[in-house]
Parts: structure tokens; sequence; C-alpha cells
């Protein structure tokens, strides 16, 4: 994780969307002929970042929360007085496809603006049939209508709904929504909220298997809150990703490897929760795991749709090197969305995706923080920021 | 200082750099003749942002000593490959004041994006008479040659040059910088780096006065690593303010509340070292303290220019409501550099030194984090950013 591959002056040859070429500048001049040229300026040229966990699609915000939350009320403070996730999903709810639309055009353009030219988005603030659909509709529109490459996640096991017992919900999911989901291939993966109180082990396991019996492929929320037995139970279905990890052990860690699930790690969430437990990141990178970092955008939890924010976070709390950091935001995220052959790096055959930072060394990215470094962002060769 | 006055559809009237009047949009219509029109459209407007503590002109960066830390390695084992203060005061030294100049605007620019107006600096990165004088010069320059607002305060008791004992280079900034820089009129505040190792309460002592007797008001570092005595020492000699107060306790902040000194406190080092010893802000708040937060901007420690940044991690790391936090960048700001009367709010007679955000509340500006919400800077009533 730890080797990038540097092009000092380097230069690529785009052809219809995709890099043909990539090498140095003067033999890239030689081939180039007649082609259209643009000059980084010897500033930095990163692959666009993958941002492999986002709830993307959501209605308002949470500045009530926010504010009590400095204050210094507790969670289930917060969710009395009418806040935490439940006011999300009211507001969600009630919202036309056309005004969640244009809220997520909105973020999707600070994503754009922050060098991330591919978002994972999962569903989730719906929670009900119509809902869960209506805001996977949204998903696919923004995929279509702007430059973002948003890749589909179903999360209809975010929480239970409060007018029904978890096993009717698990019923619905399971028996409605999924096989809906999939006729409609409305997702690429399916996820599910894994914790004491949420989606204990064995009702995740269920809904899991019955999505990898659809075609989906599978990524899990785990060990956020408690050490439960996510990471355990995303090596026993060989889901894709096991995401967040602040609790899991040693024993978590070696289930992952033994399985090739990729850690998903969220440093966003637990900076803006104003906690301290980061997940365990360098016994992961040592025992060999392809850790990937992503925002895990979101109203509640993580207000944040910069990447190179959580390059800063990782290097400065986690301790992973810039390096690191820059593997686990692109081509390691990547993998974890199965398009490690498309996008993730700047390689021949791989789309055009791509930014340029007004930085001279790719440190930089991460060193300096709270400020737009964003000089320029491709994608498929077409500037767009 | 949870108090801020918001004025819904809010508008001013500006008159050859100054407001002239503050009321709503719909009066100042009526009596706005036929003034130019700035239509803000409905997003917040800001105070431009004061930032009361920075490092702002040094030469290069510290990347390398970036990577280290995230390696995981202590300051001593950096200070050994030649990283720390030391590689900055070398760089700051070699560089010529054009060069200087040049670091410092770039710098500049960012902070003026951020919503930054005005910002104290330190020197410190010389530490020799002509280096340190250099330094200020380039700050005088800033001042004059761009719309950011520049506080210089003299800060040549940073470390002890390594070619020089602690009682000869104190007799250097005694006996020679001191007089030169007053004389000079190059600085508003003189600063001293009061720790155990560094500066000793006593010698710390002896540089202040000298630099009061020569009409210089006083900041001091102090209680960054070690509760040292140097909120104590800032109470004593009725400093404007104390900074870091990372390591302060009880009577220490008892000590400031009775001299009236303000407190200026610095998360981005705190965050950027990966530590989580942020001060006892809500003890400091509810002692009746007029808490001031500022960036530090350096290259070492704290590499960030901006303020909602310091937003973000005052409300989320600290604990401080939003509007305690704006109330700490703004106005206390400004009172902690002797200019409330001018600057710091957006009041009648103060000079129009405002930003427009793309925010529909005042509260996303800490609550969205790693993104650039500025819509517009304005200093002086004309648009810079």
């Amino acid at each position: 994780m730890s080797e990038l591959a540097i092009i000092r002056d380097g230069g690529m040859v785009i052809r219809e969307g995709k890099i043909d070429i990539v090498g140095s500048s003067n033999e890239i001049k030689k081939i180039a002929g007649d082609a259209e040229v643009v000059d980084a300026g010897g500033r930095v040229v990163f692959p666009g970042f993958v941002d492999a966990h986002t709830h993307l699609v959501f209605a308002g915000n949470r500045l009530d929360d926010f504010e009590r939350r400095a204050r210094g009320e507790s969670y289930a403070q917060i969710a009395r007085v009418g806040g935490g996730i439940w006011s999300t999903v009211g507001k969600t709810r009630a919202a036309s496809d056309v005004d969640l639309l244009a809220q997520a055009k909105k973020h999707g353009e600070w994503f754009l603006r922050s060098g991330t030219t591919t978002v994972e988005a999962k569903s989730g603030y719906g929670l009900t049939v119509e809902d869960e659909l209506k805001i996977l509709r949204v998903m696919q529109r923004l995929n279509e209508e702007t430059p973002l490459e948003v890749v589909p996640t179903f999360l209809g096991a975010h929480a239970v709904p409060r007018n029904l017992e978890t096993d009717e919900y698990i019923a619905l999911l399971v028996d409605e929504m999924l096989p809906q989901i999939a006729r409609q291939n409305l997702a690429e993966f399916c996820d599910v909220f894994c914790e004491r109180g949420y989606f204990d082990v064995e009702p995740s396991r269920r809904i899991l298997k019955a999505a990898r019996k659809l075609g989906l492929r599978l990524r899990i929320h785990a060990d956020q809150l408690t050490n439960s037995g996510g990471a355990e139970l995303a090596a026993e279905l060989n889901a894709t990703t096991a995401d967040h990890l602040e609790k899991t052990d040693e024993q978590g860690i070696a289930a992952l490897k033994s399985a090739g699930v990729q850690p998903v790690l969220l440093p966003g969430s637990v900076y803006a929760l104003g906690l301290s437990d980061y997940p365990r990141t360098r016994e992961m990178i040592e025992a060999g795991l392809a850790v990937v970092i992503a925002t895990d955008f979101n109203p509640g939890s993580s207000p944040t749709p910069s990447m190179p924010m959580i390059l800063s976070l990782a290097c400065t709390q986690m301790k992973m090197s810039p390096s690191e950091a820059i593997t686990a935001a692109t081509i390691n995220a990547a993998y974890s969305l199965n398009r490690g052959n498309t996008i993730g790096s700047l390689e021949a055959g791989k789309l055009a995706n791509f930014s340029i930072f007004d930085c001279e060394d790719y440190r930089e990215l991460a060193y300096w923080f709270g400020i737009p470094q964003t000089h320029s962002v491709f994608v498929k060769g077409k500037r767009v920021v």
C-alpha cells in the first residue's frame, strides 16, 4: 500500500474518454500528434478519488443534532427530542424525487470539486418499499445526469422502522424490497447495519444471504459501536467489504484476512462525533489487508464529502502514511467497488478520470487541511470542474 | 459568547469602506438611494474572520516531518534527522525577502479565500537580528500590497538558536532586537514561547517586561506541553492573551480571569499532531473568559489557514456551540488584537470586512467540514475573493 508509481514530468494520451498511453511528458509529446494539449503546469495529477462508503441521498441536514452534540448531549437525548436518524428518514420520506435529486446534485457537486469521480451511495433513509426505491432511482438519475459515477447499494437494513417489529421488517426486506430492487437492477451491493439492537448477526446473515442469492454483492456496517461479530460475519459470507470496524479486534482482523474481505475505514464519523476510537489501522495494514478509506458522507455523523479531508484524518489520526492513504482512497477503493480494472489509477485502458491539484508534492494534499487545493477535475477525459 | 445578533433578511449600507447602516433589507432599500447593490441571495453574511494566532511568514513546508509523524516517529526522532523548527528556520534564513513575500502572499490568499480578513502574524523563524527584521518587513509589505490586514507580533523568543547560550540570546533579544523593532515600529505585540526547556518563566518575564517598556503589548505561548506557569505569568504581566493552554488547570484559568487575559485556543495543532489534549474550553467559558480560537497556521504543527476548519474542530472536539465558536473567531479575536472597535462584527462605524458563505444557516459553516463554502469576501467594502 505504501508504493505509489509516481511519474515526474508525466503525461497521458487520452482517447475516447480512456487513457491510451501514460509516460513521461517528453515521450507523450512525440506521440501525441495534433491532440489537444492540457498543460497541468507542473501540478500533481491524481486518479479521481473513489469514495467507497457514502449515504449520498437524503433530505435536509442535522444542524440541530450537531448543536446539541456540541453541548454534550448524548445520542439518546438527541433522539428523544426528535433528532437522530428518524429526523432524516422523516424528511427523506416527505421529499419528492425532484427535491431529493436537487439536494443530491448539490452534494454531488461538492464531491466532484473535492476530486472524487466515483461514489458508492447507500439507500437507507426511506425504510419503506416505496421510499427505498425512490432513493435508488434518484441515484440512477444522478448517474445519468451528472459526471459523478454513482455505485448504488441497498441499505434497507439501516434501522427498523418504528411502526414494525424487527421480524416483520426483515420479511419486508427479504420478500419485497430485495426482489424488486434486483428485478429492476437498482443496486449492485446490499449492506446491513449489523449491530446489537439494530440488526444482530443472525438477521444480518439472513438478509445478506437473500441478497446474495439475487446476485447482489455484499458490504457490512460492522463493529462500529461494539465488537459484535460483524467482521466475522463478513468473512463467513465472503462480503466484499466490512465497513467502520472501530471496535474490531485481532480475531476480527484475522477473519477478514482469511476471507479476503476489504476493510473500509471511516475516520470522518469518529472525528465528527468527537470520539477517539479510530480503528486498528496499522494492524490491518500489517496483516496485509487492502484497506480502503472513505468519507461516510451523511448528515448525522460525517458531514464531509471531501476525500482530501479524509486523507488528513487518515495520516494524523490513524497513522497511515500519505502514500498508504492515497492507495486506500483510489485503487483499493476501486477494487472494493468491483471496478479495479476500470478506475482507481492512471493506467492505459482505464477511464480518464483524474484531478489536477495545486501542489508540487502529492503529500501536500493530506498535509494542508481545511482548504481546497483542487485545480481541475476530469471525467472520461472531459473537464467537469 | 453564545448570543449572536442575527438579522434575517438583513442588509448594510457601506460608505467609504465602512459600515454606515445595518438593518433589515427592506429598511436598507428605502435609505440606500442610488447605491450599487450587492445581492447576497439569501446567503449567510459573516464578519471577516479575525485569526489571532498565526506564524504566517516562513519558507518551505514540513512534508518530511509530516510523513515521519504519520509513521509514528517522535518529535525528538524527527529533530535528529534535521526536521522540526530548525528546518524551517534554516529555509527561512536562506530565503530572500522576495521569496518569503511570494510564499506569504500564496498563503495569505488561502486565508482570504477562507473568509479571514485580519491575521495576527508572528516572527520567530529567523532568530537573528537580521532575519527577524526581514520577516517583520515581509509582514509590513503583505499589509501594504494585499487586502489581508496583518497584525505583527515579534516572537524572537520562539527557540534559542543552536549557536548561542540561552543568556546570550536573551541579551540579544532584549538589547538589540526589541529596541530596533520598537524604533522601526515593526511589531504591535511581543510573544514568548514560555515552556520548560525553551524559555522558562523567569527569562520569559524578563523579555516581556522589556517589550512592555518599549510600548509593545504582550501575548504568551503558555502551557502547551506542560503546565509550567505560563497562564499565571500572563496574568501577572497583564498580557493581552495567553495562547494554547492545553495543560492549563483551574488555577491557571482563575489567574487569567482575575487579570482579564484572553485565552487563545488552537485546536488545529492538537488535531494535526494527532493528540487529544484539547484545552479546558468549557471551564474557561463558564469562568467568563472571552475565549478566542485561531488557526495557529504554521508548517510544523498546524498546516491550516482555514477558520471554518477551526470552527469544526471547536464544535466537535472542544464542545463549543457554533455561536460560541463564531464569537471566538470574530469579535473576541478582534478585541484580543486591540481592534474591538473597528473589526470583528458588522456594526455601524466598523470596517466593511465581511464574507458571504453558500449557506442558509450560520451553523452550516462549522457543520459541513473539509469543503469551501465561501461565496465571496469583501475588505473595506471591496470584493477581494
